[in-house]
């Protein structure tokens, strides 16, 4: 049997190991991104494990609306230009983000932490549920629910229409329908079916 | 026109940036990946950040071979188990982790830290041609030549093909040939002219 020299620095092995546990990262391409780090400067190496350092130490879920921020409350939460009267509801802080790069929406966030899934075990005790009630009617005019398209953000969409619908908000959900550069012949069949139902007059 | 609110924390912008700038991931992946980390635990974020530090701080190239390395010379260069007579030239650092992973070459290695291109201005001086030169012959027996398989690791190939043959060891070049577990059907042209051409009596 090959003896296992170790032919890989030890603080080379260790950062391989941690960047390979990222999704979407294997063993070879984690390799492969230290390796490029190292032919570049050093202190490019240093910029990123600052960056980590900083965001492991300051970044916290925002007490309002659940996103991650260094300020808590967070600077949407806070903002004076945002509009107090919409509150966009999603599963993940990620999905924040993508909305606020979208760039089109003024209001404010709710942050449920996941999506219900009875097969895994997630109740609406363990989403940020109790915590949007709360913040209900308040200012809000208009809740917009905006889960994933997919069996758990459909009914974790179904089971708040529910709870919100005696509080006298107008509750809403982000349209289904073709994404736009898209082509009809290739859409799946139940984004079709759903683009029909919810077509608009022009 | 939009005002542009920072919509993200300043660390996690600065965090994203800087993942951003890795070969393979994009601004949005590197988004997901920065939520992702902040959805587990912040000692995992620590972890990381501290793997890269330790190797910002510790990881230097071998004197010797120019690999990457802890310890100078490295393990490989000083391992008693491994054939001195044996040297593999290579392009990069990362070349030296992907034989060693194959585990079956036992020698030691010679990284040129890149490949011969006259379009890029990359001339020999550029590489560590002249460091190659003064270990040979000494203890070495066989040069293997494992430059890849596109039109600079050939030329770099060829180049020192020249450059070795006045000095009496005999120099090898690795196989060019089909990849184990592929199909002919599917085999470009020139590997399976190269193939044909390296046949072996069996």
């Amino acid at each position: 049997m090959r003896k296992q020299e170790p032919f890989i620095s030890g603080s080379l092995q260790r950062l391989v190991a941690e960047l390979a546990k990222l999704p979407g990262i294997g063993p070879r391409s984690a390799g492969r991104l230290v390796y490029h780090l190292l032919k570049g400067e050093r202190k490019r190496i240093q910029a990123l494990a600052e960056a980590l350092a900083q965001v492991a130490e300051r970044v916290r879920e925002c007490s309002v609306c659940g996103n991650f921020t260094e300020e808590d409350p967070c600077r949407i939460c806070t903002g004076a230009d945002r509009d107090p009267g919409l509150l966009c509801v999603v599963e993940q802080p990620f999905d924040v983000l993508v909305i606020e790069k979208a760039g089109s929406f003024r209001g404010r966030y709710h942050v449920l932490g996941g999506a219900l899934s009875p097969i895994n075990g997630v109740g609406p005790e363990d989403l940020r549920i109790e915590a949007l009630l709360k913040r209900l009617p308040g200012e809000v005019r208009e809740v917009i629910l905006a889960t994933n398209p997919n069996v758990e953000g459909e009914t974790t969409s179904l089971y708040l229409q529910k709870k919100l619908r005696p509080l006298g908000v107008r509750v809403t959900k982000i349209a289904r329908g073709l994404p736009i550069g898209s082509d009809l012949e290739y859409a799946d069949e139940v984004t079709l079916a759903q683009a029909l139902e919810g077509r608009v007059e022009i």
